[in-house]
C-alpha cells in the first residue's frame, strides 16, 4: 500500500486561475493516483469547477481563503497584508504539517518571500533558491538560481551547488553529477571575484558529486554539466533567453514549412516526426520552478500556463516529495556543516519587519 | 568613382588562421570590390595563400609580422610583448590612418586591450562595448555589452545605449531606435541598482531614439528593441545561450527529419525550404562584433569561424566604414556631453602599466 501525498494548491495564483488550477490538478490526479489535494481559494469560484471533476473532487478537500495575492503586490506588502491569502494559506498547511508540498502559479516574488517566512529556509543554508530543469542535447540539467537572489556571494553559490548536486541524486538518480558555474569565459581568470571565489571553495571542499568547472552560456544547451550554478540575474536572463530562442526557432519552422506548396508537402509526411519534436520541446513539460533550501516544498507554476503545465509543476513537486529531497538534503547539510537538518516546529511569531528581499520573478 | 575602403587584417588570429583570413577576404572582396586589404602576418604562411586568389592578390597588401597573439595570452601580456604582432600592427595601421578599420579572429581580450590602447576611446565615452546584431522574430536587434565590461556603472549603461541607438541610425538606417535596458522583470523594482539608475538617467536625458524601458530575456528574440543594453556579463551569457539554443534547436529539427521513412521524404519534399531556413539562422550571418566606442572601427570576429563568416565580419566593419559610423557617433557624443569628438593624432608613446582590463571574450 502506498502513502498518500497532500499537496497544497494555491487555487487563486496564476493568470487563469482558478480554472486551470483545478483542470491541473485532475490531470496531476490522473497521473498521480496516490496524489490527495487541498485547494485554497475562493469557494464561489472554485466549488463550481470541482464539480466538474468527480474523482478529484473525492481525494480533494476545498478551504475558503478571503484573499488573494495580485500579481503585481510588491512581496514585502504581500507578506504583511496577504496572512488570510490562498497563498499563504497554502503554505501554512505544509508548515503545519498537513501537506507534504504546495504549488503556486501566483506572484513569484511575494511566494518566495511567504515561503522564507512561513516554511523557513533548512540550517546551513543562508538563501533559497529557485530551480528549473532545462533541455540540453543529451537529456536535461538543473539551473539554478533563476531569479530569487539578484546578488549572490561565493557561499550563496556554493549553497546552490550543494542543493542542485542533492536534487540530481536524489530525485534524478544520478549518482555523481557534474557541476558546473556559469561564466563569461572558461579561462581561469574570467567574470565576478564571487563566481572565482566559489570555484576555489568548491575545489576545496567539495559538495556531492563533481566540480567540472566554469561553463559558458553555449553549455547549456549541450549538458556540459548536470547542474548549472549562477546568481539569480543571470539565471533569469539565460533561462528567459533560452526560452525566446526556443520559441523564435519554432516559429522560424512552421514559417518555413507553410512556405511553400512542396514545403507543406513535406510536412505532410514529416507531421508525425514533427508533433514529437514539438512534445519534445513544450515548455510546458519543464514547467515548474522548485523552490530549493527551505523547510518544506514548494513549486512555483508559470504564471500564464495551462493546465497541463500546471499538471506539470505538480508533477515535480510530488517528485520532489516522493525522493525525499528534503532528508537528502537536510543530511548532507549536516555533514558539510554540522547542523541539525530537521525541522523545527513552527512557532506562529508576530510577522517581523517585512525582510529585505529582492524581487526575483520567473 | 566610388573611394576605395583600406582594410587591415590580422591574418594570424583565429583557430583556422591564416587560411579562413584570405579566403574570407577574397570573398568580402566580391561583396565589396571598392574594398583593399593589407593583410598583416607571417609572409611564409601568408604568401602561398594570397597567390591563389589573383583578384585579391591585386587589391592587396602583404606587411610581414614576426609574431602573433596567442589565444590564451593574458590581455596585460599582450599589450607588453605584443608589438611586433599581427594584431597590434593591424591596430596601429588603422591609428596612422593607413586603414579605415582592422577585423581579427585572434583573442578578445588582446584585441580589445590593445585596441584600446591603440586607438583611444572617443572623448565622452569611458568604456568600449562589444556589440553584435541578433536575430529576432520581426528583423535584427543589437546589443551590447557582450564581454568587454564585465561591471557597469549606469553611466557606461547610458554610452552603450547612446552608442547602440547611433549604430541603428547610421547603419540600420532606423531614424527611431528603441532602447531597452535588459533586466529580470519589468516591474521598476528588479533588477541592480546601476539599471535602475541608467533607467532614470535615460528618462530624464534622454540619448537619440527612444527608450522603452526594462526588457526581459524573452524579448530578445521577440524583437521587442532595436538596441538591447546590458553589462558584459549578462550580456556574454545571453549571447551564448541564444547561440547554443539556436544550435540545440537545429539539433533536434535535424533529428527529427531523419527519425523515420516518412520524415525523410517529408524532407525531400521541404528541402529547399530548409535550405533557405538553414540561411536565415546561420550563425555566421551574425558573425562580427564591433568595438563601439573606440576612435577607429576594430571589428572581431568569433575566432572559430571559416572564410564565410569572416567574410561577413570584414563586411560589419566595412559598412561601419561606409555609414560613418564613427563621424555620427563624435557629433552625438559633442552634442550630450559638450566633447570634442574628433579623433586626435596617435603619439607613439611609451607603453604605459597594463590598464585595469577586464577579460571578457566572445
Amino acid at each position: 500500500m502506498t502513502t498518500n501525498t497532500v499537496i497544497a494548491l494555491d487555487a487563486m495564483g496564476g493568470d487563469r486561475a482558478p480554472g486551470i488550477v483545478i483542470a491541473g490538478a485532475a490531470l496531476a490526479r490522473e497521473r498521480y493516483p496516490n496524489a490527495r489535494f487541498i485547494f485554497f481559494g475562493d469557494e464561489q469560484q472554485v466549488k463550481p469547477l470541482l464539480d466538474k471533476y468527480p474523482v478529484l473532487q473525492a481525494s480533494s478537500e476545498l478551504r475558503h481563503t478571503p484573499d488573494a495575492i495580485s500579481a503585481d503586490l510588491k512581496p514585502s506588502l504581500a507578506l504583511r497584508q496577504g496572512r488570510n491569502s490562498s497563498m499563504r494559506m497554502a503554505l501554512n498547511a505544509v508548515a503545519q504539517g498537513e501537506a507534504a508540498c504546495v504549488v503556486s502559479a501566483g506572484n513569484t516574488g511575494a511566494l518566495m518571500a511567504m515561503a522564507k517566512f512561513v516554511l523557513k529556509t533548512l540550517p546551513g543554508i543562508d538563501r533559497p533558491a529557485m530551480a528549473s530543469m532545462v533541455p540540453t542535447k543529451i537529456g536535461e540539467s538543473v539551473m539554478l538560481d533563476l531569479g530569487a537572489n539578484v546578488e549572490c556571494d561565493a557561499e550563496n553559490l556554493v549553497q546552490f551547488a550543494l542543493m542542485g548536486s542533492i536534487f540530481c541524486r536524489a530525485v534524478l538518480g544520478i549518482t555523481e553529477p557534474t557541476i558546473g558555474l556559469l561564466n563569461i569565459g572558461t579561462e581561469e581568470l574570467k567574470g565576478h571575484d564571487e563566481i572565482r571565489t566559489a570555484a576555489t571553495i568548491l575545489r576545496e571542499r567539495p559538495v556531492p558529486g563533481s566540480f567540472y568547472g566554469y561553463v559558458e552560456g553555449s553549455d547549456i544547451a549541450k549538458g556540459t554539466v548536470d547542474v548549472i550554478v549562477t546568481d539569480g540575474f543571470s539565471g533569469n536572463i539565460a533561462l528567459k533567453t533560452l526560452e525566446g530562442t526556443a520559441q523564435l526557432m519554432s516559429y522560424f519552422m512552421r514559417q518555413t514549412l507553410t512556405s511553400s506548396f512542396s514545403a507543406k508537402l513535406g510536412y505532410i509526411f514529416a507531421r508525425g516526426a514533427m508533433q514529437k519534436l514539438k512534445m519534445r520541446i513544450d515548455p510546458r513539460r519543464y514547467n515548474g520552478a522548485m523552490f530549493l533550501g527551505l523547510q518544506g516544498i514548494c513549486v512555483k507554476s508559470h504564471g500564464g500556463t495551462d493546465h497541463v503545465g500546471f499538471a506539470n509543476a505538480v508533477g515535480v513537486a510530488h517528485d520532489l516529495v516522493a525522493h525525499n529531497f528534503n532528508k537528502d538534503i537536510s543530511e548532507e547539510l549536516a555533514r558539510q556543516y554540522g547542523v541539525l537538518g530537521t525541522v523545527p516546529a513552527l512557532s506562529e511569531t508576530e510577522l517581523p519587519e517585512a525582510p529585505k528581499l529582492t524581487d526575483g520573478s520567473l
